[in-house]
């Protein structure tokens, strides 16, 4: 039987078995916090046991595990789905709240290590949740950035996954030929950079507050928001999110958002000494202008109050007021795009056209190399470009006319580009299709009323790993009200969303599993 | 500067001053049935006079026309502008109702020669308007049709516009060198056909009446259903559309939507003796199982009765009818795939769950070589085999696979399966864009109250030349609330979504103008 199948799943497994280990080392952090507070740190001592436990029995099977193409994923499918299943037992000790149910600590979790932020908690706060609950909550999203940034920076790119290998020409690290070693090597830069704009967050946002410019931003704050915005996460312990600070915050949130949806890869080049890599950089400029051109159509519909459909409840009068309306504009563009889900207000009260715009913003996705979910601008990019030379040579019909990055005019493979399109067509079939299952099973759960902008968001702020969606799902509300079968569902959507789609798919192919 | 500019705009003109000429006999039909029912012929004389004068001008310009590649673009584009311009003539001269404002007159006029089915009109009948006017309103649709199907078979296809260059293989006709021949060749079959069809369409309709089947189905309105069933076009001189039949012609109308959305191409084949080209065919099976599973899934829902919102008023209960489920179920399946857009009861009375999927539906578009719009199965099915063979290449990334054609075997060309994807990158960007600016602009529309759905649907409906959407553009209602500059606008989306949306977009290049 093993012989006849062509997959070492005993090497995946084996590998999945080291992640584990590493991953029961972070546990220390909120028992940390747990003990810290003089809260209860067993749901953390429970989940360091499990994971060192099932780390070890894994990690057992091969003693000199091989990662070729099919291992590779494997390893990534597996990966995400059982650190999720092992990050909930620290909810289900605890037992507090809505997530202390399997399918909601399963929904929490998955939200979590996917960066998407969308949950289920009822009560989003640490009187109800402990400090250390909420502390292990925000750093899932980190632990997952952490493994976003490897996963699309070194094996992705290298498995040519939807034209991630546009991203292999502008990673870290040296070329070698076995996956493992590069994994290695392009892991810890990347790491590097990610914890020093991590440790920048909590220094700006804890610094807001000791300069006297942001009474709740504590330090319990500061650490919780840092953890959540470099890996796009959008988690945050209070339950209006950003709207519960003061403008500079969000400001400053707004700096370190753009941060995080950037080509970390980048970062290595500046660091390197070559600044003008990021800066001239084709994906970073249509970063940048998306964000632009989406934060400034929101802010003139604030300003002349087209968009919005009620009056706010918690902010100042947006309408007529440039600041106001610059700011929450730009914030929800960016935080949108950079699919990290933040709410600098409750979007919930803009009117249903301008939530369309977010809708719609949903699908474009920060930068490919940072820890950005939906479908990404470079593959945007590559459609863009694409359609201009299509329009060039259905009039000359014997040009040969490349496709090229705009910044370097390196020519883009054509492989590469048919790859772009294969994935946009099945993440927008994933998309159509998961909107209409769970339209129709909204219909049969009491206490849910979905209307079609509604069900519409839910399936890409999931898919995409956005996070909130607009109305029943709002960025202030949850998705609790679900039925268990559509949370699960949910929970499968923010995977394979988070997986880039087609490394989940291909293991559900005959072919992965034949020679 | 004509010596700068390398398109022979003259040659396109003269050409279209040919089409003007043919068009002006039409108007003859008209005005006999303005003689017999005793009416006032002059809307179409003073039509008839202006067409001719137009069209003799522009022959006048060139005395010997040749159709190169870019002139046959500008004769498109031209053609699908001025020949609606010129029909809007009987409406504003008539001065009836809505439509004898200008800007409504085009709008139905537009929508009547390309085939859309979207209507302005306040009150469809013709107690309002004579029954003249609304035979020339049921005939735009007819001709537009013919127009197509040439359009579509012999000369997008010859311009390999957005891989219609697969229907090429299939296309009757011998291959010549210039286009003009093999244009006058193919259209006298495809005509043929057409009309053989509609023909018979009358025949079954008013047969139902003479055999005492079908009451209301008097020669006018079989004449009148059949000229817009046959071009998937959907204006009906009832308002209520074929609601208004008993249900035996609505299984009737069924027939011939299915065949009006089918390959004319194959029909030439299966007259030729090879009726297994037609069997075999992968588009035709394809378009078969889309409508059989959207309808499927649609009588399903009514069945249950999850698919209605509110109890329709004009007809007999749906939930648990078998048969009045399967019919209304497969009846807006088939309307809606073959982008014909008849419906057999409100469907404004379903659930937004169940108008959703009949909206993703509106995206599938019937076969290439018909007269049906929106993106069309066989791109759907590139797509789908594009992704089947991604899924195998990412495994085994060295192995060389093409894409086939499932009946034949035979290989499709890259290029083409390129030219399919930035096809619908470009018609999913004009449906976006398109959707928030219809959105926008009815805010400041007073008494319109457009939703999430309702805006969606008639951006689709426009841009796909299906006709109705859900809610204010819903088959019993009418688009005559929107501004004036939205209703401009859904005349461009029509126009352009016709044309394949590139040949439209490709005179506006630069490129396209330049040497
Ligand atoms: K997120
Ligand atoms: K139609």
């Amino acid at each position: 039987m093993i012989r006849r199948i062509h997959v070492d799943v005993r090497s995946s497994c084996r590998l999945l078995g080291t992640v584990l280990k590493y991953l029961s080392l972070t546990l220390l952090f909120p028992t940390v916090v747990a003990l810290f507070y003089r809260e209860n740190p067993l749901p953390f001592l429970v989940a360091l046991v499990v994971t060192v436990a099932v780390g070890t029995g894994l990690e057992r099977l091969e003693p000199d595990p091989s990662l070729e193409h099919r291992e590779a994923f494997l390893l990534v499918a597996l990966t995400w789905l059982v650190v999720p299943m092992v990050g909930t037992v620290p909810y289900l000790v605890a037992g507090t709240g809505t997530i202390a149910h399997p399918v909601n600590a399963l929904f929490e979790s998955m939200s979590g290590f996917t960066t998407t932020g969308a949950t289920v908690m009822g009560d989003i706060s640490v009187e109800t949740h402990s400090r250390s609950i909420m502390m292990w909550r925000q750093l899932t999203q980190w632990l997952g950035g952490m493994g976003i940034l490897v996963l699309m920076v070194a094996i992705l790119s290298e498995l040519s996954v939807g034209g991630t290998q546009l991203i292999r020409e502008e990673a870290p690290g040296i070329q070698v030929e076995k996956l493992t070693p590069r994994i290695r090597q392009t892991a810890r830069a990347l790491w590097l950079i990610y914890a020093c704009f991590t440790l920048a967050a909590v220094v700006v946002y804890y610094g807001l507050q000791l300069v006297g410019l942001a009474e709740n931003m504590t330090f319990y704050n500061a650490v919780a928001h840092a953890l959540t915005t470099l890996p796009t996460g959008g988690f945050s312990p209070e339950g209006r999110s950003v709207e519960a600070f003061e403008p500079i915050v969000q400001w400053a949130v707004m700096l370190f958002m753009i941060i995080a949806g950037t080509n970390f890869a980048l970062y290595w080049y500046a660091w390197r000494g070559h600044p003008e890599r990021l800066t001239s950089n084709t994906e970073f400029r249509s970063y940048l202008l998306s964000m632009g051109v989406v934060g400034g159509l929101l802010s003139v519909l604030l300003f002349l109050g087209v968009g919005l459909a009620i009056t706010p409840e918690y902010v100042a009068a947006v309408p007529g007021s440039l600041e106001r309306s610059l700011r929450h504009g730009l914030f929800q563009a960016i935080a949108i795009v950079t699919t990290t889900g933040y709410a600098s207000m409750d979007f919930n009260t803009w009117s249903e056209s301008t939530q369309a715009i977010l809708l719609f913003a949903m699908f474009l996705g920060g930068s490919a190399g940072s820890a950005a979910g939906s479908i990404k601008i470079i593959r945007w990019y590559v459609v863009q470009q694409s359609i201009r030379r299509e329009l060039f040579t259905v009039v000359h019909p014997n040009a040969v006319r490349p496709v090229r990055m705009g910044g370097t005019g390196d020519v883009i493979d054509e492989q590469a580009i048919h790859s772009i399109f294969v994935f946009i067509a099945l993440f927008l079939t994933l998309f159509v299709v998961s909107t209409v299952l769970l339209f129709l099973d909204a219909h049969r759960t009491a206490g849910l009323e979905l209307s079609a902008l509604e069900a519409t968001s839910a399936t890409i702020a999931t898919l995409g790993n956005v996070g909130p969606g607009v109305g029943v799902v709002g960025p202030m509300n949850s998705y609790e009200p679900f039925s268990r079968a559509a949370k699960l569902y949910m929970v499968f959507l923010m995977w394979i969303g988070r997986l880039e789609i087609l490394s989940v798919l291909v293991i559900l192919t005959p072919a992965y599993w034949r020679s």
